[in-house]
Order: structure tokens, then sequence, then C-alpha cells
């Protein structure tokens, strides 16, 4: 029973989202469908690059991954498959894959004369997610990578952005706001100096707590989140209307 | 592995999409549920039947599509179940099954007495899907639409609206604005000349572009979209927005 | 087949829900994940409670239902799982679980050191749900409630507010809002006398009718609502928003 998880520009509010789902289970039936979510800011390729990043390996081996944030859509931008680690992945070649280990293999889907010009999504993207769920042969894991498409090795190459480690310091940035408000940056808790504040541009935000329950409510507090990186947020409330920063804002903190 | 979708305007944050979902797994174990959407706005049948008939065909057929947007719940309107295209549909009497074909036939559910006179979806919908599903014995396939419900030849009729086809051109409306602000028509791209220009009441929005990302960003543009009519988006922004149109504009173009 | 619901405040904007469901997918292959909804108000325990308790018995025995409305994170709070009229229970020790019935069994779950102090969610409470849905051994039903923690007997109890019998009158309170503005009391429909008129503070809404549709669009109507308790709503408008009620506000009526 193949796993396939989503995720798009789309909302929900449309028809949009289920047409790619009809298009799947029929290609793939008895396909198990999960939402990673549909409310990435529209055309956001690096929200949806942080998004997959933090999720897809929560997933069993033999997940595909659907990715459609896709603001090339008619362009002449290649239409990917990648495998990585017994998952594969389907998505625009737009660097939304650029964090996948150097060891992914990458093919690029074909692309029909005469499809719809604004949704490949349903058109290309989906019915390649089918075919490697489990409808294509290739028995019961589905079709192989290169069944789908011809193998390539210039992906659009996009990373997240990387923190520079200078003498005593961090810097990075703010890589990814979520819905509280919570600005989350690239800089990994592990290597932060527990007792040395922390910066955001020119604003201190003092040192790591352990987690939000640690300041009373309305304070700013930085901890190290879920994703190992250090988080910046304001408890029960938006660090990120607070502060008045959002992705790109610089973050630098002591090093152990 | 029968598959039954949901289309109502309940919103997701309440329990109710979580009762019906309850009610269809308790009477059809093992059946796959999609969400279409639960974002209609409220009471609005046209803009369900406008998902509906956008999305529906691309499911399997056997799929069971319940449709719970019932401004008339607890008045004297009939319940519905149908059958066609090897697909079938649970609904309230309202026209939101109008869209499908005329040979599509159509039972009515009973109403038992002392039920919930304001969650049909629940104590009336649901457990009619969930027969049709695989609960109510008729083997694999689930319940008969006989066995539901007795056959009836006047369902309410609503279709929307068509286009009228005139000397030279052809004009239609607005039938649907998606969460993106663009403005969906119901006139047939493959009958439109190319290089004339659109009109949206006395506004011209230009000739058929292939996709958005023909134009610059902000731009207002025409194109042939996903459900194969025309469609007048702004690339980046929204047309409804900007150009101060909704459901029922007049559109007129050109034909071949 | 096992079911899991997901109950929790994250919303369905970022990776979070996501995680959950890897994590449940990963340890319990083949489960059918059902949200309840994301959508709580951020740490509101009893909505969540309120929401919780429309829900859960809709579903067949045997689903587990995973709770994640945990304001307390990181702090002393335990974590539990339960077991009541055969479903099985996993949520934060803070009184959401308050309405299962007194037979109800509960354990407290290990917390192991060293996990993020900030998603419990991912890290304690989908691995306690995978496990009693399938991945822990104890057969096809998954693992018994006695293999994922110790039994306690002092869970947090704070139940929904009960109302009041007076000499011919009940006294309740608004214990919910949904989405549409509708104030969901705890005053059960069947103890109210039908011509008397029923108040919410110092304001009149008229005798129970049988549903909203029983009056004009943008009148205010009270009815026995879908939860079997009086309801006040306002037809195709928002009761909460006209009348400038919310949670906590006394309602009284005239009892049979």
């Amino acid at each position: 029973m193949p796993i396939v998880t989503l995720l798009t520009d789309f909302g929900t509010a449309d028809s949009y989202v289920a047409e790619l789902k009809g298009v799947i289970l029929s290609g793939a039936p008895g396909a198990t469908l999960v939402d990673l979510t549909h409310e990435v800011p529209a055309g956001k390729v690096m929200a949806a690059q942080y998004v997959l990043s933090r999720a897809w390996h929560r997933f069993p081996a033999g997940t595909v991954h659907l990715v459609v944030v896709d603001p090339g859509v008619g362009t002449e931008r290649r239409a990917l498959a990648a495998e990585c680690g017994g998952h594969r992945f389907v998505a625009p070649d737009n660097g939304v894959l650029s964090g996948l280990s150097p060891e992914a293999r990458f093919v690029s889907l074909p692309i029909a004369p005469g499809i719809s010009a604004t949704f490949h999504g349903r058109d290309v993207f989906a019915p390649a997610a089918a075919r490697l769920a489990g409808g294509g042969g290739g028995g019961a894991g589905g079709a192989r990578l290169e069944d789908v498409g011809s193998a390539i090795a210039d992906p659009v190459r996009s990373p997240l952005p990387t923190p520079l480690l200078l003498e005593g310091w961090i810097a990075g940035e703010v890589v990814y706001v979520d819905r509280f408000g919570t600005l989350i940056t690239n800089i990994p808790g592990a290597q932060v100096r527990r007792i040395a504040t922390i910066m955001i541009a020119e604003t201190a935000v003092g040192s790591l707590r352990r987690t939000f329950a640690d300041v009373a409510s309305g304070e700013v507090v930085a901890f190290v989140g879920s994703g190992g990186t250090v988080e910046i947020a304001v408890r029960d409330g938006s660090a990120a209307q607070r502060l008045g920063f959002t992705v790109g804002a610089p973050v630098r903190a002591a090093t152990r």
C-alpha cells in the first residue's frame, strides 16, 4: 500500500488538490494520500523546500512525495522525478528538491504536447507520482525512476542558505516563519553557547531557553526547535509581528 | 476498497466533517476518504456544483461522492442519491447534482423522523454514502442505488449557465472565482478566436495567451484554464480584486 | 486496518501535522488517518475537549484518538494514554480527556530524556498512538494500554461545565462557538420547555424552533443542535458577533 504525500500552494478551497488526488487514485488504486500542506505561500519555492525538508524523512521508505509549487508552469522549466534514501519525489525543476543529498538521482519527465499549460500538477506530476506509487508496472513498488523519465545530472540547485562559522560566532538567518509567527533559523542548536545572547539583526533576544514555557506570556524567547535549529518566538504571540522580522533576517550566536 | 469523497461548506475548524467521517468509516470499514473541499462559501450551491463538476470524473469508477451544501436542511427538500457513469452521488435535492448527464438515475432517500433537523449530513447523507460504499450488502460494491431509496424522475435542476452563440461572438459569464481571484468563465476555449480581444463587461482583457507566465507580474491575462474554459487572471495577483468582477459578470469573445 | 484520528492546534500551513502523520505511518503501516481538526484555537484545551466529545464515538471501536493541544509542553505535565468504550486516546495530561466516562483507564507515557522540549506531539504522543494502532506487538489490535505506560488513577480532570437544575429553570452556559458563530450551550434540549423564552445573559432569544430555516435570514434563533443541546444562531449570520457573547456566557431556559 504505497503512500503519496502532497505539498502544494493551491490552498484547499478549490477543486485543484482533489483533481490531483483523483488522478493519483485512478492511477495507483489503494494509495494512501497524506497532505503535507497546501498552504505554501503562492510560488514560494523556498518555503516549500523547508516544509519538505522537515517532513519527508518521517515517512516510511517507499513513499512518493509530490511537490507542486510551480511558479514557472507553462514555461520551459523541466519536470522532475528523483530518488533518494528509498523515497521518491516528483516536482518541477525549480530548486525545490535542492535539499536532497548528493546521492539523489534525477530524471526529467516527458511533457506531452497539448496538455494544460497551467496545471502540470494534474497532467504531468500526478500521473508520474501514480506510476511510481504502483500504477506503472515494476511490481509492488511501482515503476522505477527510469521508467518515468530520462536521467539528468543538472537539476536546478538552490539550497536553503547555510550559516557561516566565524571566530567564536555563527551567523545565520531566518529561513522560515511558521503560522504562529515563530522565526525559524538555520543555526544548529548544538553549536550555540547556551549562556550567550542571541542577536537578530541588532535586537538581543536573550540566551537559549529550553522551551517557550520558560518565559512569561508575551515575552520573547529563543530555543532549539523541533527541527534542531534556533527558533525565536513570543510566548502566546507572534515573534514575526512583535520584532518585525521575516525570512532572510540575519541572526547570530556565540559558538560553544 | 471504495473511495468516498466529501464536499461541504462546513469548514474544517469544528467537529462536523469528522462526525461525517466517523459515520462513514463505521458503516463502510476500510473506505478511503478524500476531501474535495469543505470551504464552499456557506450555502453556495452553484460553487459546490462547479467544484464537483471539476473533480468527480477524475476519480475511479465506483467512487461515492458525498455533497453536503444544504441551505434547506430541515425543510421539505428531499435527500438524493444518484448514479452516473459508474459513480454514485449523495446530496440534498437543491440542484447541486444538475451537472450530471441526462442518463443519471436518481433515488429519494428516506428521512427518519426524530433525527437532527440541522445535520442531515451526519444523520441522512453519510449513512447512505456508507451503504453505497460497502456497508449495505450488495457485495463488494456496496448497496445498489435502489437499496437506499425510491426512484424519482424529477430532481431539482439548476444547471450552471451555458454561453450563447451569436453571430461571430460567444457570450458567457463568470461561473466561479478561485482562491487566487481568477475569474473562471463558461466559455469553451476551443471556440474562441485566438487573436481577438476578450471583454469582461466593458473591460478589454486582451487576446488569449497560453499561460499567465506569458505576461509580466501584475498584468491581466486571459487564457484557456485547466477546466477547458476561458479564465481571466492577474499574474501574482487577484483579477477579482483588480477588475472588481465576480460570479455572474458577462464575458464575450469572438468565435473562430 | 486501524484508524487514528488527529486533533491539534497546529494549523495546517506548516509541516507539524505531516510530521505526526509520518511518524504514525512509519510505526503503524496501513493505518487510516483522519483529521478531527487542526484549527483548535492555540492552547484552548476546553475547545479541544468539546470537539473530541462530539466526534470520537462516531468512529468504530478500536480507533485511536491522538490529541495534541498542549500548552504545557516541556513542563512537568504528564503524557497520557487512555482506554474507554473500546477506543484508545493519547493526549497530554491537561484535562482534555475529562469527558471520558469514569470507567476509563489511564496510563502515563514515559518521556525519554533528550527529546525536543517543544514537540512532544511528534516525539512522545505520535509514537504511542502508532504502537496502540498496530506498531507495538499485541496482535492485530496493536499494543495494549499497559504496554505503553504505567497505570495512573489521578489524571487531571477539568470537565466541561454542567448546567444547574433550579426550580423550573435550567441554568447553563455557552461551551463552544463554531466557525459560523453559533453559540453552543450545555443545556440538553430534551429538558427545555418548548414554548418558553430562552435567555442569554439579559437578552431574550425566543423559544425553541426546529431549525434555523424556521426564521428569516438575519434573525436570531434557538434550536436543539446536532449535539443534543440548545444552540443560539443567526440565520445566514453569526450569533457570536450579533449578540456579542462567547464561551462562558450564561444561558437559562424554563424546564418541561
